[in-house]
């Protein structure tokens, strides 16, 4: 069960289609040469092939356990590993130097979060969380909860977690009650249950930051009386060094579908007098923080979604190449390796069309936040914004909705073997079923996506991207041979479908509240097969220059045509249902009264 | 975790949809008037909630055990399950008196085949494979053969097995190795290794009669040298009770994704001198006789995937009334129950209108061959049969494929809850994993269609059905209102797609073998959606009947055309795309080098 990372692909990508020479120009960007991108996907590909990946089954197969002292034991070599992470600067990559990162844009980062992923999920679980705290408090965090968390956190030594939900507080943050009392030396005691909580407890590090959402005495209903505590393990002595235990405690451990070696705990804050927090910037703000943490993090879900698919797909594509099973259709010799057989090259090719076009959304959309970040100028940091506003719950709900999918279709692709734990395959896809879940479901994104994103500003973002799209089918048409008249065809009725589609949700949005949610889901999927078609097309236009100036790997560049091609009539193929659903599902679905259901 | 059947749903089905009163005068089908078909759902629906449904979960943490001895245990309760199941005489209601059985139509077995595996489909899969070894001997055994087996096993004493799966053949049968050695007595010793042998070994009756298929010694190679054997797990004593041990045994079991509670077993026959077979009918004949048995289970797999669905829909509904989260999108109130957010409806409606799309079709189809069994006109059986014929590979794939998506929906909608597996959500996707691959997988099945039963009669009886279908879109254009303006739009476009799609395959299936063939799998769902339309749209005409007649329960009828409705908006929708990616999908599919993939 090896994994070698898309090495290949993800450099393609960075530089034909997210523009890393456009970035490494920008202000705070400049050390992301070719040259040191290219290294640190190398030295990357090979820390996650050789030390991660190795991990991923055995842990599944032993879990994370909690002990009697409600101490949690991570299976074996994750400790090892983790400190490895920590030493080769891995969790660091994308932040400032000022506390020790390497200052990388979020560009070269998410190559390195799509491998630890595929590698083992389960381990990346417990660095994506501590981003997210490392965000919480370098965004928000006074001056001395900086100096005194982040050089820790940020070169690996302490890990952090997010605990917004509670048993009737899961997407919706307003039922949260966890309380947070001021001891008027500016600390709290904070008191409360939190629930499926990653990485809450572990053996790997010497103390954990938790950020916490709660409520002070005062504070107003709702989500805007929600404050954000840090809440460390272990207080911390006058030297920094972690010192009395905090009252924060795992009390059990869920049983999982998937994700087995991560530990999801219940914590218990307070059970023993308060835990003592940390006020991160204002109180009744915490959901705004949250929100930025969130937005990050739902980010790094999705890609969780490609790596997931193409991990699965590296699985599939090796046992199909190795199985021997049946006779050659067309000239009856055989038995031949399955990977003969049109049904099994169909799945393969629906696994590796969807899973380049996910990976190149996502990196596109990474420098975008980049050029947000750093651009000198105004307009194009907010016009980037806004882009990565749009795309963030695609790239979540849509990444996520097809690495189900794909791993699913890896399971089949290994028919009986598939079924069979031992296999691996199967573990993909119970990993993958969480990913449409936590941070925030599908149709919570979908909901996000026509109603904040387009309804919002009258779909002003996604007309402009509409528009760059129609560029990309200009384009399109201008190509010679039957290839390209298959992708353009199919690229213009998907950006047609994506048209009437967005523009039926920003009329009628007012009008027909609940109606046009019912498409909310149907729609985030067609804005997805469309704008990974957008960038199966460009990439298309890209191998096709290289190839007419005969430059690099030809072989590389027909097969990316003709993924293309293959995407346009199997993927695009379906947006104009999508949009049909989207603009006259409303009134079936809502029609039959509650009870009679 | 309760099962309720739905017992409304199928009276409904049966008698409206799949002509009762038509089958029970066929001659032998007379037992089964509306009186006794009532009380027999009614008593099935009993004892499936009652005695099998609290099982489900707990044979899912028990799983059955293989013990030193090479005996299996499986989880509490289902050996007193199965004496009940049999003493029920439900293992026999399908077959005919001579041996014990009930005599009933298929029609009517087959509601009991949905209600069995929506209660426990580990239990189930014991009398699924045991049907098909009373099939495969009643169809094909000797009088003798017959006399000493089929009265115990359709009694429910002795269970049975399907042992065709070697490692090196598993979808292809002609690389079978097993052996049997004539021995002069008329018996025969076996030899080999057969995988996947589901209740191959169990404690819950005292008998297993296997039926395994060897080659003889001067069987010519390939499909046509197999033969089909019954070897029972204990010799027959004269008296014909159970005697000497013979030389078949489980030497170990999988360790699966799902169906826990049903033993998957490695058999070993022949490791310590030869195990005792008898030939079933004649010699090289075996494949043939497997595949009357294996439609039977091909069939019966595909009622598991109505019945997972069934079940994740019961669970899933149950949970989005109670689950408290967020607030009306219309008029701000809250928190509500989820099943007040429009998503979280549109996927309860994705199951409620496929399941009852898949039930309708497949109880329709489960008449047809009663008809095609009994039917006095000769022309009718024939008729009736090709029709049975077309259908049961989208029975067996569509309903799977389905059934998947529609447990995965069901853990969508439990949230963060659907992932912890004591909510048991996450059981019906695991268990429904395997439907798609065991009794043929998806890929199988629609190579089936489209070869045997659409390319080889030049798609005789598809157009022949989709003439019946045009009767029903022109009915439904006559029917007044919106709803039934939409349910005719849809399926009349669905009706188109599958003309064009099956058009092309019958013309361009001798020319462009690989490239229809990419096709068989997206033309299996476009079939299967459309089917189920056309049976979705006349249960709406039913309904509106009755809505007329002011006939029964206005609020259930009223429930099927709404559900018609949502079924041609959010389904029928995707018929189109299915057929453009039929007709266009072959090359971009095939035109990447194996060794470029």
């Amino acid at each position: 069960m090896s994994y070698a990372a898309p090495v290949k692909d993800m450099k393609f990508v960075i530089k034909e289609l997210a523009g890393l020479n456009v970035i490494n120009r920008l202000p705070g960007c400049e050390d992301a040469t070719e040259e040191t991108v290219d290294a640190i996907l190398e030295e990357n590909a090979r820390f996650c092939g050789e030390v991660l990946a190795p991990l991923n089954w055995s842990g599944d197969v032993e879990h994370s356990v909690r002990n009697a002292d409600g101490s949690v034991t991570t299976p074996k070599g994750f400790k090892e590993a983790f400190r490895q992470f920590g030493e080769g600067g891995w969790q660091g990559l994308h932040f400032p130097a000022d506390y020790g990162g390497q200052g990388l844009p979020k560009l070269v980062a998410t190559t390195g979060i799509e491998m630890i992923n595929s590698a083992n999920l389960s381990f990346a679980l417990c660095p994506l969380l501590t981003t997210g705290a490392i965000e919480a408090i370098t965004l928000n965090g006074s001056p001395e909860l900086k100096a005194a968390y982040l050089p820790k956190m940020i070169e690996g030594s302490w890990t952090g977690t997010m605990n917004l939900t509670e048993p009737q507080a899961g997407s919706d943050l307003a039922l949260v009650r966890s309380r947070a009392v001021p001891q008027g030396d500016g600390s709290y005691k904070v008191f409360g249950q939190k629930i499926f909580i990653t990485y809450g407890e572990h053996d790997m590090t010497e103390n954990i930051i938790h950020l916490v959402l709660a409520r002070t005495p005062d504070a107003p209903e709702g989500v805007k009386g929600i404050s954000l505590f840090v809440v460390p393990k272990f207080l911390l002595n006058a030297d920094g060094t972690p010192g009395a235990r905090n009252d924060a405690r795992c009390v059990s451990i869920e049983h999982k579908l998937g994700i087995h070696a991560s530990p999801t705990c219940v914590m218990a804050y307070g059970d023993n007098g308060g835990a003592t927090g940390y006020l991160v910037g204002k109180e009744n703000e915490g959901l705004k923080y949250m929100f930025v943490m969130m937005n990050a993090a739902r980010f790094a879900v999705g890609l969780e979604g490609v790596a997931i698919a193409d991990r699965a797909y590296q699985r599939a594509l090796e046992y199909a190449r190795e199985r021997i099973q049946g006779r050659d259709l067309a000239d009856g010799s055989g038995p031949v390796p399955i990977i003969r057989h049109p049904d099994i090259r169909r799945m393969l090719m629906l696994m590796k069309s969807q899973t380049e076009a996910m990976r190149a959304l996502a990196l596109v959309v990474a420098a975008a936040h980049d050029a947000a970040a750093h651009h000198p100028d105004a307009e194009e940091r907010k016009r980037n914004q806004a882009f990565v506003d749009l795309m963030i719950p695609v790239v979540k709900g849509w990444s996520t909705e097809t690495g189900i999918e794909v791993a699913s279709l890896g399971v089949q692709i290994h028919g009986g073997m598939g079924f069979i734990e031992e296999t691996g395959a199967a573990q993909y896809l119970r990993d993958a079923r969480i990913t449409t879940i936590y941070e925030g479901t599908t149709g919570i994104q979908a909901n996000d996506l026509i109603g904040r994103k387009i309804a919002r500003e009258g779909g002003a973002t996604i007309k402009a991207v509409v528009g760059i799209m129609k560029q990309v089918e200009a384009a399109l048409a201008k190509q010679p041979g039957e290839e390209f008249a298959a992708i353009h065809a199919g690229f213009a009725r998907g950006v047609q479908a994506l048209t009437e589609a967005a523009t039926h949700i920003a009329t009628r949005f007012a009008q027909d509240i609940k109606g046009v949610h019912v498409g909310a889901v149907p729609f985030l999927r067609l804005m997805g097969i469309v704008s990974g078609g957008w960038q199966m097309a460009r990439a298309a236009l890209v191998a096709q220059q290289k190839l007419a100036a005969a430059e690099g790997d030809a072989r590389f560049y027909q097969a990316k045509i003709t993924t293309a091609r293959f995407y346009a009539d199997h993927l695009l193929s379906q947006a104009p249902g999508l949009a049909a659903t989207v603009v006259s599902g409303g009134a079936g679905a809502l029609g039959i009264p509650e009870e009679a259901l």
